[in-house]
């Protein structure tokens, strides 16, 4: 791997025995598919073996394609966003592309910042993990024309693709599922009501639920699911069963049932939703609605890279299916 | 936010009232401390209130600085490295950097693939989570003086930067832990042994609880310390504690345990390494070595930005300390 010169196209050319203007093509993600694919393995391979590195700034500049695109999350600690970005990695690496990754913490200004970063960099598109149902920025990049998808939760704007789980269809079955179990008193924590997983869960919540209580979480966490929990049981202390707007509020609705002496599954049954990472092996596993989280995120790479070849393309919203997990969180009504 | 025409570096420094040439310094990572931070602040300010957009490539063909940073880590998807990666991303956000991160799953080949590629990109230097104790690629990169430094793990090669916990005190906290429980016949389910992480934990294990039984994991992972533990218990079912390798293989002695009708920590008591997200919520809670991920990651970045401003400064070992954290997987020996 060590040379007396720096391997220059020519070399590689050479070495795979075709044209440089081949080469050029094959080693550039935008055109690779200009070539052969067995060409193009060839011409890599070759690549790889001299250790020629082809200089994708000078590259960027000259056919203003950087093959890099913005990731906004709000926070890669919180367990959803791992799998998400993982399958975005994956779907834009086969591609040649690489994700710039940054969060947001749920702070506009900061977000503002990071997106104009981001563009400074020249970033070809954005992933946003982090829409709200009504964003000046995402707006703003509309009519900017700035390629975006977005992914688990949607903006209210015409013509932007999108990648989000059936969060309706998922509420439903955690409901049926109660009922089965013989739970007429059941609650909702919803998420936060700016956010389309939010609203699009509690909207479903009291279509299958009519007239039961539910109180609104300020945040998808656990600290914010223990207020939520607090309140419930203050006006609603018959509540047998809760469908959560996502795990951590359910973590923190389990925390407060343990803190007034009660016990879950044996007096209140809990719902999660997202089955992250390990719910099976909490205390007690967690009964949720599965997501498919590294799907989601490459088929929301998958969106922005067709959007990036033919900006005009119409723009597709992608629903992921949600599947009810049972566990050892739900049980029959005493 | 919208303009008739895109605002120049003119108008950022109109705006702030400043000479351009001081703009530019303030607006550039690699000149702002040239710059009075006060000053340096109002020009940001300016240059975000007018939604001004360097070009960051531009400017990486004529210093060739990008300003971008690979990350090597195994899988973002294991609990152990998002903490990490918020650390490094917000240390060097900072410093106006970003992160290029790319998984490799523990394959050489990809790794290699992947490293060519963010050279290709012209990333300044790499944080390398996924460091072996030898480790061609990175033998490679010394020879070649790429700047890099390792997070998490070290690699047995002069000269490199690295953060990483002390490993051999908190295996032996653990150790102490259980001997002050009562407990004699202690185990060690070792990590891999071709990593720092595995090596340095079992020697440590080997000094404070000598001839005890050890069986070597294939990975960090829940169905490796799932094997290991099998093979331990048919060996040697005496056993009352467990020192797992990390959290994971911990996860595993708990199945293994369950599935042989036996009880932690009625029956044997189980400590984990890492206090993975969520640990204090599993069935027991595990009782484990807090590590701070997060503080890794921002001394990792530290350590590569002061790498890239002085290439000649002495490589530092930072050693980040561990805590045993005590919950429910561990109690006095029957």
């Amino acid at each position: 791997m060590t040379h007396d010169r720096a391997p220059t196209l020519d070399d590689v050319a050479r070495a795979a025995g075709v044209h440089k203007a081949t080469a050029s093509r094959a080693l550039n993600p935008a055109t690779r598919d200009q070539v052969r694919a067995e060409t193009a393995r060839r011409i890599t391979v070759a690549a790889r073996r001299l250790g020629y590195v082809p200089n994708t700034i000078a590259r960027g500049l000259r056919t203003s394609r950087t093959a890099a695109v913005g990731v906004l999350i709000p926070d890669l600690t919180n367990p959803l966003f791992p799998p998400i970005v993982r399958g975005i990695q994956d779907r834009l690496e086969q591609n040649g592309y690489t994700a710039l990754l940054v969060n947001t913490d749920g702070d506009e200004a900061r977000e503002r910042a990071e997106f104009a970063a981001l563009r400074s960099r020249r970033v070809e598109g954005f992933i946003v993990a982090t829409a709200r149902r009504r964003h000046p920025l995402l707006t703003e990049a509309v009519r900017e024309q700035i390629s975006f998808v977005t992914v688990n939760r949607s903006v209210e704007l015409p013509g932007v693709p999108a990648v989000v789980g059936d969060d309706a269809d998922g509420v439903t079955q955690a409901v049926a599922h109660l009922r089965s179990l013989g739970h007429t008193r059941i609650a909702h924590l919803a998420g936060p009501q700016d956010l389309s997983t939010g609203a699009v869960r509690l909207r479903a919540f009291q279509h299958a639920a009519p007239s039961s209580p539910v109180v609104e979480c300020a945040a998808y966490t656990e600290a914010a699911g223990r207020t939520a929990a607090g309140h419930l049981f203050e006006h609603f202390a018959d509540t047998t069963a809760i469908v959560a707007g996502n795990d951590l509020i359910a973590l923190g609705a389990l925390a407060v049932i343990c803190a007034r002496g009660r016990s879950c599954p044996r007096d209140v049954s809990v719902v999660g939703y997202n089955d992250m990472p390990f719910a099976d092996r909490f205390r007690p596993p967690l009964t949720t609605v599965h997501v498919p989280h590294h799907e989601m995120g490459a088929q929301g790479a998958q969106l922005l890279l067709e959007r990036l070849r033919d900006p005009g393309s119409p723009a597709r919203t992608v629903l992921l299916p949600a599947r009810l997990t049972v566990r050892g969180s739900t049980a029959p009504v005493r």
